[in-house]
């Protein structure tokens, strides 16, 4: 007998037929002897009708409000599937945020968990109920309704696993695991059967549309292992944990990309640190964040500095620095829009040598150009033109991860 | 200044439009200076639409969970009404049940409010803020959501006035106030300024459409004057108080109809209360209650007994009175449907005599037979064949409230 909590998304619990279809995997969990406790997100659709409400009345809308407003969401489905559970036969309890004591800040809009009091939900599971807790939301320390923004139903099912001390947190989407690369650009992408936190954290850009980044955190922090899964036809998914796998012996676990990254130059600035600390300060007073940086010495006295920013961020990048231009007596300022990221990323990097050599040599025979590199102990990430993005992903997966026949 | 409970409906906030109507009007309540405090229902069709959800999952759906779901359509309006009042730069707040601390026993789907903790809403008064309290639903003693059922939000103004002592409990809805009697019986019916809780208490069957009966109980309970009026276009609306009206002279405050009336008839049963006992008994036992009973007694031995029940429980009491005939000892039982009961309600009765004769005398001038009577200290009600309910009430309109031009 072991202890899973199962996350089911907006699209899991999309209808009447879903929850119905959900109760069932619920039910049959429990039927094979396990402790359940599920975490809802709202029927999809939900979340958006009610913004649409409150957009009518107010273009930036009361952000306490709001929250009040959009926890109704989950809320609904939590009583859906409670009485879809009941009617099957089984005990089944829904629960809100201060039924659980699910303590967050007062971020409204984008609140973090504090705490997770596993008294309740601990009660329910030793009187065989299964428990059915409203995602995304909390309250505050004053009792107001907070949620945690973008992915916040996967950090509600990860607190919670890790405050009961969950065996296994499932969560269940629409898509059935985490991919060698995208599948849509490589066809030969296979689904790993396991990955660890460390690579699922920098296989972020590939499991944004799987998992939250912040989720993964969580769940690394209080240890509970993670599986994805497919609600539609579930089997066995890709499981997220701190061993690293035995099973697979390849160095490379996935190839990942990005193409919402823009190169930013800033050229024939002065020689020092406290030169490029006021550049990142520009950055860091008007919420942009870098993700690479990079510095080109010229002569003596004179450097350029690259940036990657997010794409959304660059054109108000370019133009504080314009306007700072002279202050940081910088001989010019420009960019780059059309280029992408792309990154091998695998825990066996650490152990094996020759990964980088191999790495670069899958571009070379592509003749692809690299424009910046960053390295992890566990990735290498490479910046480059972004008509070669599809290529450049099949070259390395092929190199890395294409298993012979 | 003067410190206001605000009850809208379902239909006053029913829209957005209607929302941002609701807005101006508590606006302008608390640019007048006073404090308020807004209780609201769901908007109109929500709550139809989620017990839709909840019946196409199970069509007796668990009490515990149909409560959850239903008590998100006034979080939902809440929300929206704070938002639209802080968009015109007031400090607003949403409430729900456990944020006011509004404690119920645990009936699901009919609770009864136990307390509601004036703690909470003093805090927000004192800090200038208008207070949005969700109305129809509470917390049981173990935290579980609760609704009131029908007219719950109603009920929760009347308790939320008495907690906090307001000075007047607002009921805005979709008619304009109490009125003589229905004036699509009656054309020349008029609104009344002015009536005591024992007057609207037999009023009752007018008040339904307006007044939920176990709210002019709590207010009489709490001594909260309420005042019922339209928020589509607000005046004066009927006062609803225990101090007697020194402006209208009227010994009569309005004329009451009810045409769900139904009458049984248990004929030449035993004599002694033993046996009217029983069949009292098994009444209650079947949840049927019983407005009017009437003994007729032919001979020493035998009596008839007569009983007026609503129009759902008719079928019901006869087959169970005819199940139980022999053990009644009873001749025949039997029954009429096609009756209606019709009162004349006033605290002017007390003091004013000769209202009784002239109640008949007006029915007797239009030839219409009456079955069955029954009075209060403040009332005369009587059971008639139903072709005749309007032109009885127009008569006894006529005779009692109809004003000399």
């Amino acid at each position: 007998m072991a202890l899973i909590v199962q996350k089911f998304g907006g699209t899991s619990v999309g209808s009447i037929e879903r929850i119905e279809a959900v109760a069932d995997l619920v039910v049959k969990t429990k039927q094979q002897g396990h402790q359940v406790v599920v975490v809802l997100s709202a029927m999809s659709g939900e979340t958006n009708r009610l913004i649409n409400l409150a957009k009518q009345i107010d273009s930036r809308p009361s952000s306490r409000e709001l929250d009040v407003l959009l926890s109704t969401g989950e809320q609904v489905s939590i009583a859906l599937l409670a009485m879809a559970i009941i009617k099957r036969g089984h005990s089944a309890v829904s629960l809100l945020a201060d039924q659980v004591n699910i303590l967050t800040d007062n971020m409204f809009g984008k609140a973090r968990v504090e705490e997770v009091a596993a008294t309740r939900l601990k009660h329910e599971l030793e009187h065989n109920r299964i428990a059915i807790i409203a995602g995304f939301q909390g309250r505050d320390i004053e009792g107001n309704v907070t949620t945690l923004g973008r992915g916040g139903t996967d950090t509600s099912a990860v607190e919670i696993a890790g405050a009961i001390k969950a065996d296994e947190c499932q969560i269940y989407t629409d898509v059935d695991g985490v991919y060698t690369t995208d599948p849509r650009v490589e066809p030969n992408a296979r689904r790993l059967s396991h990955v660890t936190f460390a690579e699922m954290l920098e296989l972020a850009s590939l499991g944004a549309k799987v998992l939250h980044i912040r989720s993964v955190e969580s769940a690394g922090k209080h240890n509970v292992p993670l599986r994805v899964l497919s609600s539609f036809k579930p089997d066995e998914g890709t499981l997220i944990s701190f061993e690293e796998s035995d099973v697979t012996s390849n160095v490379v676990s996935g190839i990942a990309f990005n193409r919402d990254e823009c190169l930013i130059k800033v050229h024939g600035m002065p020689q020092g640190t406290k030169h490029l600390a006021k550049v990142l300060k520009l950055f860091a007073d008007n919420g942009i964040e870098i993700d690479m940086i990079n510095q080109i010495n010229h002569k003596v006295e004179k450097v350029d500095y690259a940036f990657t920013v997010h794409l959304n961020d660059y054109l108000n990048a370019l133009d504080l620095l314009t306007a700072e231009q002279q202050q940081f007596d910088a001989h010019a300022i420009d960019g780059l829009t059309n280029v992408a990221k792309v990154s091998a990323v695998g825990m066996g990097m650490k152990s094996h040598s020759g990964v980088a050599s191999l790495f670069f040599d899958s571009l070379a025979q592509e003749n692809i150009d690299v424009m910046f590199v960053a390295t992890s102990e566990i990735k290498i990430s490479v910046l480059i033109d972004e008509k070669y993005l599809e290529l450049a992903v099949r070259a390395l997966h092929k190199t890395f991860l294409t298993e012979n026949e």
